[in-house]
C-alpha cells in the first residue's frame, strides 16, 4: 500500500536519522543513508549497505506510523486497563510507554530494557498508540468522541470476542522481525503494572529492499494490495487522515479501524484467473483495471463489453469499495498474516486491515456497508476480529502522547 | 549464525543466479548481483539494491540450504504420508516437489501456482528435504541409517507429541516472509495427495541487510547465539557434516535434528547481566568468552579468577556444550520464534534449534546429554518438541530429490 514518491520527498517530513546506539556499523550506516536519500553516489566496493541503522523520528506534530511508508512487519498488540488504573494512572502509563518508544525508535534501549543490544538495530520503528472507549473513559467520560464506539456488525462478520475491543493499542512497525518481538515485549513488560494484553496480531509484508521502493504490495491472496490509496503529504491526505473528527484533544490526530479478516485460500484456489479478475475489477498480474491503464489508474465504471455489459461486474469489489463523495475515503495500511504453527488444525491465514481515517462513522463504515451488501470477496474473507481505536496528536521531546486528553 | 567469509567465496559455490521470472525488476537486480559479488562499482545515483531477485541454485549434489548463510525467514514443514502411499508414490511426491522446489528457487511459479506473481520474489529462497523413519520404511525398511530414530528423551524435556516426529520435513527458507509463505502453501499443496501435515513451524532471524552480512545474529535471550560454528567449505565442515554417516543412497547427504525449545523469557528477566553471562560463558555485549579475547575466540575453561575459581562456572551452558572431542561438532542453523498471537494466553517464544551434523547419535547426543545433566540454561528454556530427519544428496536437473533411495 505504499506509494509512489521520490525519495527524497518522502523522507523530509520525518528525518532519516542514524541511531547512535548502532554501535560498530556507523561507516556502512552512513554511507547507506546518503544512498537513501540519494545525495552521493556510493563507492565503489563499499560494503553492502545496512538498514537496521535507519529511525523515523517519535517525536513530533503527529503521530509516527500512519504516513510512514509501511515497515515489513508489524505487531499491534492490545491491552486492557487493570481496574484501579484511573486518570492519573493512565497518564503514568502512557508518559512511560512514550519513553519507551522515543527510545525505541532511535535505537537506544528503553531504561528497564534487560536486552538492550537488540534495540541497537531500530529498522525504521515506529510505535503509534491508539486509545478504545474505555481508555478515554478512565480520564474523562465526556472526551469520548462519538466515533469512538463498536462498528455496527455486518451480515458477513463473524467478530469472535477475543479480537474484540480493547483499551490501548500499540501498534509497532520496524523492518526487523526481531526489532518488533523486542520492542513489543518491552512495551508490554513496562505496561504490566497498569494493563493486560487482550490480544496481539502480527503481520508482514513483503522484506525490506527485496524489491524497489514504491512497489505496492500483494496480499497473500496474490493481488496488488493498496493500489487506490491517498498519497501522504497532499491535501487529500490532510483532509482525509488528519482532519479533525473528534474532540480537540485529537486535533492533530486520528483514527484507526483495525479488522482481522480471515481467508479461505483453498477454496479461492479453486477460482480461475478471469474469475479472480472479476471479483476485484483489477488485473491480477499487474493490478491494472479491468478496463485498462496502469496499476494506479482508477477503474472506469460505466465501461461496458461488446455485448453491453459491464466490464466491472456489479459485485466487483473495488465497484463497491469506491464511491464519487470524495469524504468517503480512507487510508489503508494492512498487513499479511499467516498463522500456520497454530495446533488447532485452522492454519488461518488473511489480512490484518488498518485503516486510518478522521472519522470512521462517515469514512469507514459506509464503504463497509456496501461490501457487506454485495462484495464477491466475501465468498473468501471473513471478519474476525474488530476494533477502532482514536490516535492521538504526537508529542515533542520530554512531553508524551495523550496529554492533551489526561491534562486537558 | 552466519560466518564471515569473503563475499565471492560465499556465493561461488551455489552461485548467485538471477530469477528470470522477477519481471520489471531485472535492471535493477542486475546492478545488485554485480554489487553483490563485488565485481564492479554501483554507478551513482543507481536504484537502491533490491534483493529479492538473489536466487540459490536448487540443484547441485548437495541440498541448498545447509550451507546457505541463514535467510532471514524459515517455516519448518512436516508432513506424514498417508496410509496408502508406497514407494512408488513417495516417488511421485519427492519427482513432484523437487521440480516445485527448483522452480520456486528460481523465482518460477510451479505448474499448478494459481499466485504465480508471489513465486516473482525468491529472496534467495531454499527448499530443504529431510526424511524421517516413516518415510525410508515405505520405500525400503532395510535403508533406515540406526540413527534415524527418536531422540532418548531427556530429563530436562517436556516434548509434545504434537512437536514430534513426522515422515517428510519440508525445510523453506528465504529473506522474504510473503515468500516463505508463498512457497511452503505451494509445496503443501501439492503434497496434499500423498501426505497431511503435522505441523509447521516459523522462525526469524534480523532482517536481510538489517545488519553487516556476517553478523552473528541474537536470539531472543538477547545472547549472540551462533559464534562457534564449524564454517562451510572447510574440511572440518566437509567431516563433521558431510561426512558418511549412514546408508550409501545417504552420501553427500547429513542430518538435521530439529528441536523446539521453549524459552521463559519473564524469568529469564529477573537474571541480570553478571549472572546471564555465567549462565553462557560469554560477554553479553559482544559474545566474546568470559576468559577474554573476540566473539568469534574459544572459552580457555581452566582460567580461573583471583580467588582461584574457574571463570566459565561449572554449569555454563559452553562449557557443558563443547569438547575435545573432534567428532562430537555439530553445525547449528536455527531460527528464533515468537508466537503472541496465540490466543491461548502461552505467548511462547523460544528457538527452532536446527542442527546438522553426519550423525546425530555419535554428534548431537552427547552434547545433549552433558546439557541435560548440568546446564544452568535449563532453567529458562524447554525442548517441548523434537524431531530427526535425513538430509539425502542433491539431484542434478531434471532428477528429484530422494532417488538414491527409492530406486536403489
Ligand atoms: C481480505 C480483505 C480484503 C482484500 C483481500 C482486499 C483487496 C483489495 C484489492 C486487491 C483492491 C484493489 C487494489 C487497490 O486499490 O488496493 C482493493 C481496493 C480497495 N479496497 Fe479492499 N480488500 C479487502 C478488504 C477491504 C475492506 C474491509 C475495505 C474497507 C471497508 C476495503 C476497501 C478498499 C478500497 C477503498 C479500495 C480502493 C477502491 C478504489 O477506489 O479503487 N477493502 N482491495
Ligand atoms: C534455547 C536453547 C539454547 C540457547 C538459548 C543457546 C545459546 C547459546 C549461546 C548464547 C552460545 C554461545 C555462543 C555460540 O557459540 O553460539 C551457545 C553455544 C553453543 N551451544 Fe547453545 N543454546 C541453546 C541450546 C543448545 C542445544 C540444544 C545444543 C545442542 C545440544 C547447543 C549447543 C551449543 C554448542 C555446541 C555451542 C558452542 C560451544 C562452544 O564450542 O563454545 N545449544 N549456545
Amino acid at each position: 500500500m505504499s506509494e509512489r514518491r521520490p525519495l527524497s520527498d518522502r523522507f523530509s517530513r520525518r528525518g532519516l536519522l542514524l541511531g547512535g546506539a548502532a554501535a560498530g556499523i556507523g561507516a556502512a550506516g552512513a554511507t547507506v543513508a546518503h544512498r537513501l536519500v540519494g545525495e552521493e553516489p556510493v563507492p565503489a566496493n563499499a560494503a553492502p549497505p545496512v538498514h537496521g541503522t535507519r529511525t523515523v523520528a517519535f517525536h513530533g506534530p503527529r503521530q509516527a506510523g500512519v504516513e510512514t511508508p509501511p515497515q515489513a512487519h508489524a505487531c499491534f498488540v492490545a491491552l486492557d486497563l487493570e481496574s484501579g488504573v484511573d486518570a492519573e494512572g493512565v497518564g503514568r502509563l502512557l508518559r512511560l510507554l512514550s519513553d519507551d518508544a522515543a527510545r525505541l525508535g532511535a535505537g537506544e534501549a528503553p531504561l528497564a530494557d534487560t536486552e538492550p543490544e537488540l534495540a541497537a538495530v531500530p529498522a525504521r520503528l515506529t510505535t503509534t498508540f491508539g486509545f478504545g472507549p474505555g481508555l478515554v473513559e478512565r480520564v474523562d467520560p465526556g472526551a469520548v468522541p462519538t466515533w469512538l464506539a463498536p462498528l455496527p456488525e455486518f451480515d458477513h462478520d463473524d467478530l469472535r470476542p477475543e479480537w474484540g475491543q480493547a483499551d490501548l493499542l500499540l501498534q509497532v512497525c520496524a523492518d526487523d522481525p526481531v526489532t518488533v518481538s523486542h520492542a513489543a515485549r518491552m512495551l508490554v513488560k513496562d505496561a504490566r503494572a497498569f494493563a493486560r494484553v487482550a490480544w496481539t496480531q502480527t503481520g508482514f509484508r513483503r522484506a525490506h529492499g527485496s524489491q524497489p521502493d514504491g512497489t505496492t504490495m500483494r496480499n497473500l491472496m496474490g493481488q496488488v494490495d493498496g493500489s487506490i490509496n491517498p498519497r501522504p503529504g497532499t491535501d487529500e491526505f490532510e483532509r482525509l487522515v488528519w482532519g479533525s473528527g473528534g474532540p480537540a484533544w485529537l486535533d492533530g490526530g486520528t483514527s484507526l479501524v483495525l479488522r482481522r479478516i480471515a481467508t479461505d485460500l483453498d477454496t479461492w484456489d479453486e477460482l480461475d484467473r478471469p474469475g479472480r479478475e472479476a471479483v476485484i475489477g483489477r488485473r491480477v498480474a499487474d493490478g491494472a483495471p479491468l478496463t485498462g491503464g496502469e496499476e494506479r489508474d482508477d477503474v472506469d465504471l460505466d465501461a461496458t463489453d461488446d455485448s453491453g455489459l459491464p466490464v466491472i461486474p456489479s459485485f466487483a469489489h473495488v465497484r463497491r469499495a469506491r464511491t464519487d463523495d470524495p469524504g468517503q475515503r480512507i487510508f489503508r495500511r494492512g498487513y499479511n498474516y499467516d498463522l500456520r504453527d497454530m495446533l488447532d488444525g485452522s492454519g488461518e491465514a488473511g489480512l490484518v486491515f488498518a485503516s486510518f481515517q478522521a472519522d470512521p462513522v462517515r469514512q469507514f463504515v459506509p464503504i463497509q456497508q456496501r461490501l457487506d451488501e454485495l462484495d464477491l470477496l466475501n465468498e473468501w474473507v471473513t471478519a474476525v476480529g474488530s476494533a477502532v481505536f482514536a490516535i492521538p496528536p504526537g508529542c515533542e521531546e520530554g512531553d508524551y502522547v495523550g496529554r492533551s486528553l489526561v491534562e486537558g
